[in-house]
């Protein structure tokens, strides 16, 4: 049994984090600590929570104790850097749900996030929480970064591909589209319902802060082409939807990329394969990824769907908990012997 | 342990029944029948339940065994009454989430459902099973009659009064909108999208089938003075939000009001009692329904939000399962201890 | 040909006004005056008017010139108070689209408004416009109160009954849903789309502004019954919808109802009568406000439907420039002759 | 002064269609012929147009006669192929908004639309009305094939790059969203507001009816790469959205790239270059074309946003009526000398 903080837990991320140590077999206590909204129960902050949670205390971030054995921060980026330093130096385990610790090098923070970021010893020292893809990273480190939204989507719609094909590849285009509730719960007049009903716009285009996130893996997976984003808000709350070009410099059976796909995601509860297009409707308020891909002469066209607040932040974030304490990586998230059907 | 049968488990209200037997702690097995839609997998019908639940077999209707404990009937009304007799005959426990035996005299079956019913018997025989006005009337019957979704969220909300206050209110007017999946899965012109979107109406005004239902209950109560109700459709998918004035002959003072509401709630795990307006995005997706009273001068005004494919059906009808077992009434439905939160 | 000064045109009702303006046959120029967004284009504060407007340039309030012959005053409460006075003072005319001027005593703005009204004697030279009833009002005032948009739905849809039932009427229950936009375009949490995807709620339930400015007009229409109202909030982006209860004292004819409503709009080119149920997207874009009735024993329930930004704000405060000039009501708005469909 | 029949009027273009010809100064009458709604006035099928148009009896198609000099034809492909020809032989102009005329050669009929195409002769007559590209092709031909939504959408965003650089772009991949007016009226389960609401999905991947129309117009502009194309349905009404990467073998200027741009549409009024990306609500209820590009490395990233009704229909069938007949291409769309701004 383990005790939990979560820092910066009053947004729509953190609210789904609550959920989740509320519900969780091992996670014997937890507290919340917030920046703007404390000292009240989680229930004024979240009233569709009362009766199904423990309702618990929302203290100040300036209250924090070191009593956990591991923190989520959901803070945004520029804060969770003010914060892990000294929680990672007390020998604690973190998952941070912000970008300040995703990309290698500080760099990339002066390019893409447009700051300086002052410790790269831990850029170097974190690892990369991409929780369906399995593997051995987790005995490596305490501190995770866990991916963006839009890196999930798009990262686990096409990494099957990598290790055969990286090298025929020659550029990936992705169109992705996004519920507006990615961009957070602080007001903002481009995000109210009278700007984004009825509304589809892109924006960021060559400048999403996810961008070099995945470049930066797909990198890794000797990737050398190109690799275009354009992300999209479209109005709906939750939800992402990602599309991506992948045009190879050959033609690729589809029956070899079905053998990818399925030998790739054999031991993945959240990745569900399908046959015709996902659905955002499918994978809302759960920890699913959807994919779907098509193969027509040099173009493999691949299509997921994900909840960008659980799959893109809390979900993930709790699998990752489960991988950092070598839980089963379902505990908590889904079970078929569970016997509640409410979300709340 | 039980087993249960679900009659028409591929509609909306089908495919919640269909999640809450998968997850409940007391339910053995359960089959799913079906007119329309029958031999192949749930999950071919509902996509989103992949992973999620035992992926069953839908059966057709004419396979219908008796091999059940109790059977649920999600079927269109006219329809349920086919069914249904049969297996009252057979000693079976029967939920029926239609409205075929909501109504308890058969004239007012050719009044407002326009067709004749044939088993006025059974009418005297069932109970009406709004779940959360606690009752000992379980023990009375076999069969039970979820009530309407309407009628759910405004009975919920106007019952606390009338036993001190049932012979001085002289009207009660009733404004209620609904998200269209009330109106089922069947595809109609002006239930698309591009017919919805954007959009608002009243509709069936005079003319709804849930107002005598609402009217019946309220008259055993003692009430006699004027019911008025106007049903709208709002441009969402699941819930229902409810307004109702209740026009008094005399001044009723807010602390009694309090003070009745609490009490008679005391005990209802489902129904949560605010102090500012309920939403619908604080009950979609769960049980509870949730009840805000203003008092001035001579007019309470009440308003509640349910959802209505869960609160105002299958939830409710899983609730009135347990009753008729004997189990708690939460079983199966809200689970502090639980430990899973994906709806899916 | 007037000259029109529009101070406060950069919000939702100012956007409206614009195009009005830019296409009114008899308006020779107009000027756009604003408090936070001047020196720039009115294109690049609404995008989608490019090319199909004159793309004047927006001033700062403070350069408000007394050139025009008439202001529209589209500013927030209080606002409107600190302007208008002067431009009163030098003989303009001026359309007040706030609500300023509505009320008729400077204690109900204490009590409903919150703030010391010190123009008393202005608010007895007002006229209040509410401009779908014919009257012979507009050669008394320079300064048109232009009603708010729930008093218009509201007013409206009730008024036809008053001359011959105002005294048989023995309380009005009214509930009324608004889309997002009626709260302007100021970021506010509770307005994201976030919050209100999927969303309905109450509120300011006894408490909202525009009570005492329906109570004021029926009273003076010789009604002393109770009117009760509660608004609320749906997730779309313009119209508003309203259904009230009339709750009589003895029963009453269709007949005579329908009788009194032909009579009553007979001359209203934007009042269109409806034997089903009004929509919102029927109305949505224009100036027009279609009303149903609906008659049963005692109660009549009457439902009407107007876009909110245009009805009942901008649109509603052209005819009342139309008329204040003399002009044909419909001057500039709609025009069977026009042969030009775009909005834009 | 022109006679027009509008044939198969009674659906969502159809009734665009309508409001433009009541409105167009030179089209002197018209009239509406339906296959399934006839024999009632148009305002029984529109009640929103109620007032604003005048009130034409709908004719049955089986009483069509050749009064009129233009038809547009608005019927599911397959049935504008039994109507058109009779039309041409008697001399008649025709534009027609659906898909029997838009490619060239019967085969692709039978691959693409899944049926045998009996006048391959009229593919070579007819023209392809591309309406904001400018042409002398008007004079050519009487029968105007009205392009796709999708196609008019993506090929205006990207055929300004093709006289220069045709050979250099290797592949282009374009993924487009539309609102659900796009698949029409007649009642379908997938779009319904129950299914679609809070959805994303793709749908036709490779296998979209639009894709051959749009290859066959860029290979005429000599591209020779591989075009992939994926449609996708997003919860709104009205709307497309297109995004495209076109993939370069060499470095392009952004300054290059941009001259293109305003060179090409230097005479087209309703295209409009922006600097930031388009917004759906920018365009909606317009016949605008808003594009934005975007230069990085390699490859450009075009968006562009259009009414699928107007644009990618309607409205781009009164520009194509204008050519055809020598008048302004804006007569009827937009004026800006107009003096009525309500769309109905």
């Amino acid at each position: 049994m383990i005790s939990v903080g979560i820092i910066g837990g009053t947004g729509y991320t953190g609210k789904h984090l609550i959920l989740y140590c509320d519900k969780h077999p091992l996670i014997q206590d937890y507290k919340i600590y917030s920046k703007n909204s404390f000292n009240k129960n989680i229930t004024e902050i979240f009233p569709e929570l009362l009766n199904s949670i423990e309702d618990n205390f929302v203290n100040s971030i300036d209250d924090l104790t070191y009593e956990h054995d591991l923190y989520f921060v959901a803070l945004p980026h520029g804060e969770s850097l003010k914060v892990i330093p000294e929680l990672y130096l007390r020998g604690k385990k973190i998952i941070d749900l912000g970008g300040d610790f995703r990309l290698d090098s500080a760099d990339l923070y002066s390019k893409w996030y447009n700051y300086d970021h002052d410790k790269p010893e831990l850029l170097k020292e974190k690892i990369y929480g991409l929780a369906d893809i399995s593997s051995d990273i987790y005995a490596n480190s305490r501190l995770v970064a866990n991916p963006g939204c839009y890196p999930t989507a798009v990262l686990l719609s096409i990494l099957p591909l990598f290790e055969e094909f990286s090298k025929s590849i020659r550029t990936i285009n992705t169109s992705a589209y996004s519920g507006t509730s990615g961009a957070g719960k602080s007001p903002k007049a481009d995000l109210l319902l009278s700007e984004m009903y009825g509304n589809v716009k892109a924006y960021n285009v060559n400048s999403h802060k996810h961008e070099p996130e995945i470049i930066q893996y797909i990198s890794k997976k000797n990737f050398s082409g190109n690799f275009s984003f354009v992300t999209h808000l479209v109005p709906i709350s939750q939800g992402i939807f990602s599309t991506s070009f992948l045009n190879f410099d050959h033609e690729v059976s589809y029956a070899r990329v079905s053998e990818l796909y399925q030998e790739f995601y054999k031991d993945s509860p959240f990745v569900r394969l399908r046959k015709t297009s996902p659905e955002i409707s499918w994978v809302v308020n759960s920890n699913y990824c959807d994919i779907t891909f098509s193969v027509k002469d040099n173009v493999i066209i691949i299509t997921s769907a994900i909840d960008n607040l659980i799959k893109g932040a809390s979900g993930q974030a709790m699998q990752n908990l489960n991988k950092l304490f070598g839980f089963d990586q379902t505990l908590g998230i889904i079970n078929k012997e569970s016997k509640n059907v409410d979300i709340y």
